[in-house]
């Protein structure tokens, strides 16, 4: 919360227009911004003339990648003194992006309780409660009173992150409730804490449960910490609020990248294989959808070859289509990602969205049947454009609002690919109806 | 964090299955979720039977939309005593949903002093700090030890929503500095307040901040709780980290909305004119670009009435550059929204993203180009088609990952419309590869 203004003997050396003992007196959040931008000759410089603990608590705010270079470039002692005055979950991330010899090496110098306590860490999936739940909890004894428990506390402070919830174990470290700092200071001074918690229903979380679960039950009970446990309801760390920003902003620009195809985990970091491996198999389901929709022409080419103008009028079709159901897909992926799922209200969406089409599709395609028979003078073909036109926005809107729809009722991710399966739609149908329909009326007519 | 059995005397009225005990037993968030479920006069019905803290509660955790139709449904009194029970920041935007009338009758019959603090809060834009802050701080004297200061805390906790912060003010009511319950409990006894603050550089944030700027600071801070202060720096509340989780959610999935030109602000709970008055103009510009790519066409009218084939081929180009250069686009508006903005790093992405689609188009290309000759027995064409589609796959690539980076250094959201200013480009620029290359190597040839 707040940044403690130091007096150091750094030495005066610049770096990027800031001095040593400049960018020490940041908060760590910005510092590590500040280091992020030097070279990492420089960094390493400036890591070296720090406080260990300092060091730590700048390296810990840093991007994963930006993180992981620096550790590797600084010699193995000072990393991994680092690493020990890191969080445990803090460190563990960290360890989890280096090479497997790297990793190794650094473990073999921290001290064996360290060693211990981040192997075990390791061993949990990075992406569930217990890859991302930290260990530093304090633990109490449900056995002592109020007064008791906020001495034993004090003791404890200085080392633990946030200790805003204490957890209380039976003999068993078998969870048995948890209470506030702000319980304690309200409790009666003798009051006994199992006193406290014996009305309470818990609310905790296994450590298999993906990390995304726990980000909404968090976000859900409004909740500043969540307890995660094992099967046996032995308490082994807890995931707190700060620690599902992230995920939650992650989580929730992720539909984004996979309504279009790419990867929900892609950053601009990813390497470029990576990347290209999530992304191909659906370009390549693109290029199959968008062959339908050239069969679908291909059946009009007689029409075509009769009246090229009609391919001059399709892009508009297919564009115009294609946006205004994108527009519907977005607006329902976000309902279906922030809410829990309430099947009559999301139909009842599709119909708000076939509304919204209709007025939309309306107005458009008036206006491009009156721009178009004003510049060309063709009426029919102008008629039939405008109609094509306001009928495949009409279905574009309520495609995009129904396939998210349809995927979730069918168990899948209700954006991943959404955005392709909706211009097959729009582009196949489109054309359809234009050059249908001009063949009708325009040719054979 | 914990729910309390309770003993009431409900009822055992059956509301979709369960009684109103069970649902008063359930932790407010999820009761919300229930009593959103139910009709409206099972709602009316349900919240008369609750005590009125419990009602205030549960309606704190409802939607909006639902919020609102419950409290106008129920007799002023009742409506007006849920409302003091609320804390401020909710009952605020609670009252902000009302009509204008609606609104003036409920506050005539709430509390003078709740009345003069809910229109105080009225007064602030609902969109900035002051509008999602909580006025219930704990406000300590700067003089005061830590040990008075923890007695006074006991005395007021009972009133405040999250006390894990208090805030030390002169006589002005100008904020001196905070001290956390860790802080008070790990001071000496006797030390006074302003003794721990002397060297503390505050995090505070202006009243007329957007929330999603407070939203940002408290992510990157790792803050449970940021003061808001007024130009004279005088204390007027505090926002804290559960508040932010939904803006954070709401924002991170607004880049969805808006790059297809929809509103960033629009729900499925929007208005049908409200959705169509924030798509319309981009549709509008979307069917001006359409007719831009459709010129291009136009000028190769020709080469079409000469091989209709060239319509059957210009949706597969256009829908598959387009879908290659969303993929790019997507990933780049995230790290945009993600990260502090790095000049240097995100042109190297656009440098990332020219190699993806360098990959990609090479693959896609060379298949259609193998399936095209293979199907088609045509060289030439089949040559001319892969050759605009990698092409054009490339400068979307290109596109994608430049048009929300011109965007920002323009000074624009890095979001919005640009589906829409990339689908312009590939399209175009896809039919003037594919027409233009054919029209030179098969017909003029």
């Amino acid at each position: 919360m707040s940044v403690e203004k130091k007096n150091t003997t750094l030495q005066d050396e610049n770096f990027d227009g800031l001095t040593a003992a400049e960018i020490e007196a940041q908060h760590p959040a910005d510092a590590a911004d500040t280091i992020e931008g030097l070279d990492i000759s420089d960094q390493v410089k400036f890591i070296k003339q720090l406080p260990v603990k300092d060091a730590a608590d700048s390296i810990a705010e840093m991007d994963d990648l930006d993180q992981q270079a620096l550790i590797v470039n600084l010699n193995k002692g000072l990393a991994a003194r680092i690493l020990e005055h890191m969080a445990p979950d803090d460190a563990t991330d960290l360890l989890e992006g280096l090479e497997e010899e790297q990793r190794r090496a650094l473990l073999n110098m921290v001290t064996a309780e360290d060693r211990a306590e981040l192997n075990t860490l390791l061993t949990f999936d990075p992406d569930t409660a217990g890859g991302v739940m930290n260990t530093e909890v304090v633990i109490l004894d449900q056995d002592l009173t109020a007064d008791e428990a906020i001495a034993k506390i004090r003791e404890e402070v200085e080392d633990k992150e946030i200790p805003y919830y204490a957890y209380l174990t039976d003999k068993k470290d078998r969870l048995e409730g948890v209470v506030s700092l702000r319980d304690l200071l309200l409790a009666k001074r003798g009051v006994i804490l199992k006193e406290l918690v014996k009305t309470q229903s818990l609310i905790t979380v296994g450590y298999n449960i993906d990390k995304e679960e726990v980000a909404h039950l968090i976000a859900h009970y409004n909740l500043l910490a969540l307890p995660v446990v094992d099967f046996g309801n032995r308490l082994l760390g807890v995931v707190t609020v700060d620690d599902v920003i992230d995920i939650i902003h992650e989580e929730a620009s992720e539909d984004m990248q996979t309504m279009v195809g790419a990867g929900a985990d892609e950053t601009t970091d990813s390497p470029v294989g990576f990347s290209v491996r999530k992304r191909l198999p659906w370009l390549i389901i693109n290029v199959l959808f968008s062959a339908l929709s050239a069969w679908v022409v291909h059946l009009f080419e007689g029409n075509i070859s009769e009246m090229a103008v009609l391919a001059v009028l399709m892009p508009i079709v297919a564009n115009q289509a294609g946006n205004a159901g994108q527009q519907a897909l977005a607006v329902m992926i976000r309902q279906l990602a922030m809410e829990r799922f309430d099947r009559k209200r999301a139909w009842l969406s599709v119909f708000r969205e076939l509304r919204i089409g209709l007025l939309n599709a309306m107005i458009i395609s008036s206006l491009v049947f009156g721009v178009g028979f004003v510049v060309s003078g063709k009426l029919i073909l102008s008629l039939v454009m405008g109609m094509a036109l306001g009928v495949d926005m009409i279905l574009g809107a309520v495609a995009g609002a129904s396939i998210p729809l349809l995927l979730k009722e069918m168990g899948r991710d209700p954006a991943q690919a959404s955005s392709i399966f909706l211009t097959a739609i729009t582009d196949s149908m489109g054309f359809f109806f234009l050059l249908g329909l001009a063949g009708l009326v325009l040719l054979n007519g």
